[in-house]
């Protein structure tokens, strides 16, 4: 680590010779091998961008020159050359940095990235900015393939190519989204002509991997005027055997064995994970309804729909990374008799909120949404969040909105839900579900009925999703000190139980949501919109997570500093009660 | 009228000898024309889509074969051969047919559509439904290149192209989106190379008003397998000169002089647009401070931007049918010092949802969104009314969320938001203003203050923009049946001011909001959520728009069905004083 310790800032690379690049480029490899061997996180991404990095930052005067990156999983590298070498050793930890980009992180971090497809607007706007203003500075954009398959990307290659800017762009093409890459663009091998059809001169394509050939290209990218575009070719997980074996495998990872490849601890989840537990649900439902089909916007394993796939290999679509598409063609689906479910990560979704109102809400279209990731995720941070779901979808007409308490009722709300025949989107959480048992056949359920868990007189404490659990802790904590709760899976946020609701508030006059949902629009604005018809003048407390982006780290300490955890219920009950408790 | 009178069903276009196509086109032109110059509605698209919409129904064997049309402005002819052209001189109105397509209008309307670039998301939907099915029918979308500059449908061409469906295309190019289209691919004129990349065998160019060259193209498509597109080049307006001469100007049109092409009435309404006062105070402040720059996403009319650009050429962008580009790119623009001003209609804002959490918020970027058409929109019906902005920009944190009860507060708010540093947006309704006297100059106002218009003692109404003027008169009402009512301008939604609210609430220990959004999520829900906590025990009824999507019509009667206006805030508040009133 003779070199890769002596930088500090990319400045001390630049001040290095050609010909040491190649060693700088070793080190740094088995820098990011060896993090990722102790801490995991994303890591065959970073491993195929290497040389690119390097080369970037030594051809690009950085951070004067802008360089914004896309997504961010292929950004350890840059991390670590611009000061964050260390910090590898904690990414993703509450003391560490975030796993993707964030202008609050460093001044290299030209704009935060996360969600796919938005380098190439954010690079097009700092470079109309600069120029506006009459300032010194190259912008240079990187996306992938696979972020390339989203629409906005599109979008902005097709309005800077119109303008004629001073952008260049690096297209970095290893073929692979998380998943292997769809799409005609990747499967024509050669995207040339679409980019010179969108105003861009194109350069290469280059290896990637290749300091000779991949310098002189960036050296014709950085003197290059107007819309530039230089193809890189590269291989997600080069240089560390397994991942160039398995690159989807191991686009991230938990800590391994750097001379096996053996990964190191848990494996899977001692209780299955909900996403697991959807798709066992989903080949159960599939198996006897012929009409379901399955959609991913590029999340085969994060949606668990691979497994869904291998039962049905016939019966799902990976679209790309292209949510909008996916609602509408799943729209399209349903207007002609089939069952659309559309598996889709809550804060992924935000991309398709138009398409989910106009193509299939207002149509009436039943298409089944599966918000894996809603609530807190934990390690990914403030760009994975699903906390927004709730406030986004509950004002939709015709929509229905649910979120299962455990895998048992998951699998009954999807059958619900399919069963239907309406618009209808199901909520769960990231991580292991609560591994209880399995009714045989997944069954409908009642639409719109909530479930009393525990009758009590002194106060209604209503949970959904993965805060049943806490209410229910709540409750045995409160029973403890003398006060008697009723708890109340709402299990539909859309329609509300407002019978139920009504009821409980009328019998205890007091009322505690607890939700991992924003606090504003979510469950509790939805308890408080009932009951300020169904019962007036009760007093309730919502709790959810306040109105601040919550940064990555352990997600129970996220729901403690959100302040939904059982302990927070119940101070917020004793508060309620005043003197009874 | 001898042949278009015979046509009550495509069925009977099609027993027609072709060498009558022609005539019929006179015909269908002739009706579109004597249609518009008596009611108005969307006119140069359906002139310029003439002899496609005849050769379309005339190739297919309409509804069995599935014509799936984008956006709707260019749809009147298809709707004057599908049993409604009589209902062309009712359209947009209430007790006639909607200005785009409806599935529930018609079992020709196979899609709805309003928003752009959904038709080859949704086409692609349906064939693969009937190909898994074994169903008959063949499947066309019709897309215009305005819409092409939409991302979604750039994600469902390269999913097309990829999956290799049988799923024929229109690209019906005018050159022209609303205004003139942008974006490179269509000054690049040949879009062959990007279909072509993305899989799509392109047939064409054909002239779209030569019936020689428009049939056997059509028929080739539809002997086609595969991904197809055929290249149909059109001009819109033809065949009415006023219109072809300025096909932006008689986009869409009032009622006007079919000799002369003078149109009828009434002008500009009588008290400025909302959007002119916009658009005004807009150069005001963009006149002082040279960091504010304007985009539009393809509605530089409807937006206001024309007259801005007129003051301002080189200081605003408009960059297609491309609102997740639109706010990443203003994105860009805020992050290197700029001060972007995104005006957008609030339905249309929808697309940019992710944006705006992802870019601007989470990174606290200074973009200000202002939200034209917000509320009920009249004519335009469901796609376009702008009733959930308050619902999804709420939980966003960083965003500031504001609407002005008149132009004068409209041009400070302007100013507020420009100088707040913050993102920030603001909504206004479609329609009037209301005709106050403007202050000379722009300035900020304190963020997170109300405004108390009148004082009263029984219950306080609050209202928002539009709805200020809604509860002011409600209050007049009231006083007259011996009931003192606190007025509140809430002004922002985000941060409320909970300072006033609770104040009134403890006074008066009733509230009643009215807003013109729907009423979950909305303003009503803010001050539940706010005066649970501050004023607990009050009385609060909440007026917005009731859970449905509302039809197309007239907006006062619009509001009046909503019960959002004032007689239904004088009952709500009866109701909740009880015997008091």
């Amino acid at each position: 680590m003779r070199l890769l310790a002596s930088i500090e800032e990319p400045c001390d690379l630049r001040r290095l010779p050609k010909d040491e690049l190649a060693t700088v480029a070793v080190e740094l490899r088995h820098e990011l091998i060896d993090a990722a061997a102790e801490v995991g996180g994303h890591f065959a991404g970073s491993l195929g961008t290497v040389e690119l990095t390097i080369a970037l930052h030594y051809t690009f005067d950085t951070p004067q020159d802008r360089l914004i990156w896309d997504v961010g999983h292929q950004a350890y590298g840059h991390k670590a050359l611009t000061g964050r070498r260390e910090g590898l050793r904690q990414i993703k930890r509450s003391n560490g940095p975030s796993g993707f980009l964030r202008r609050c992180e460093s001044p290299y971090d030209v704009f935060g990235a996360g969600h796919a497809g938005t380098s190439v607007s954010a690079a097009l706007g700092v470079a109309e900015a600069l120029r506006r203003q009459g300032r010194d500075g190259r912008v240079v954009a990187v996306i992938g393939d696979g972020a390339a398959t989203a629409g906005m990307s599109f979008e902005a290659f097709n309005h800077a190519g119109f303008l004629g800017s001073d952008l260049k762009v690096v297209f970095n093409d290893n073929g692979m989204s998380i998943a292997p890459n769809v799409g005609a663009l990747a499967r024509a091998g050669n995207p040339r002509p679409y980019f010179e059809t969108l105003g861009f001169r194109v350069i290469g394509p280059v290896d990637g991997h290749d300091l000779g050939e991949l310098l002189p290209a960036l050296e014709a990218l950085r003197n290059a005027k107007g819309p530039v575009l230089v193809h890189v070719r590269t291989r997600k997980g080069k240089g560390f055997a397994p991942a160039e074996a398995d690159p989807f495998g191991w686009h991230a990872t938990v800590p391994f064995c750097v001379e096996t490849g053996q990964r190191r601890g848990h494996g899977a989840p001692a209780p299955a994970s909900w996403t697991t537990c959807f798709a066992e649900a989903l080949i159960r439902v599939a198996d006897r309804d012929p009409r379901v089909v399955a959609l991913t916007a590029a999340m085969p394993d994060g949606t668990g729909l691979d497994r869904f796939a291998r039962r049905h290999p016939d019966r799902w679509y990976d679209v790309g990374i292209a949510e909008q598409h996916a609602v509408t063609f799943a729209a399209g689906l349903a207007a002609e008799g089939m069952r659309p479910v559309c598996a889709i990560y809550s804060s992924f979704l935000q991309r398709g909120f138009d398409q989910v109102v106009h193509d299939v809400a207002l149509q009436g279209l039943p298409v089944v949404f599966v918000l894996d990731r809603a609530g807190l995720v934990g390690a990914d941070g403030p760009t994975h969040h699903g906390v927004f779901d709730i406030g986004y979808l509950r004002p939709i007409p015709n929509l229905i909105l649910a979120a299962p308490r455990d895998e048992n009722e998951l699998q009954h709300l999807l059958a619900t839900a399919v069963d239907s025949g309406r618009p209808f989107a199901l909520r769960f959480p990231r991580g292991p579900a609560l591994g209880v048992a399995l009714d045989p056949d997944p069954k409908p359920l009642a639409i719109g009925r909530a479930s009393v868990l525990r009758r009590g007189d002194d106060l209604a404490l209503v949970g959904l999703g993965k805060t049943v659990a806490t209410v229910l802790d709540a409750a045995e904590r409160l029973a403890e000190i003398g006060v008697s709760a009723t708890v109340i899976d709402a299990r539909f946020v859309k329609p509300l139980d407002g019978h139920v609701l009504a009821a409980a508030a009328r019998r205890c006059g007091r009322v505690v949501t607890v939700e991992d949902h924003a606090a504003i629009g979510g469950l509790g604005s939805a308890v408080l919109e009932c009951l300020a018809v169904a019962a007036p003048g009760t007093l309730i407390r919502t709790l959810g997570i306040a109105d601040a982006f919550v940064e990555h780290g352990d997600v129970a300490e996220q729901w403690s500093n959100a302040e939904i955890d059982a302990p927070s219920v119940v101070q917020a009950a004793r508060e309620l009660l005043g003197g009874m408790a």
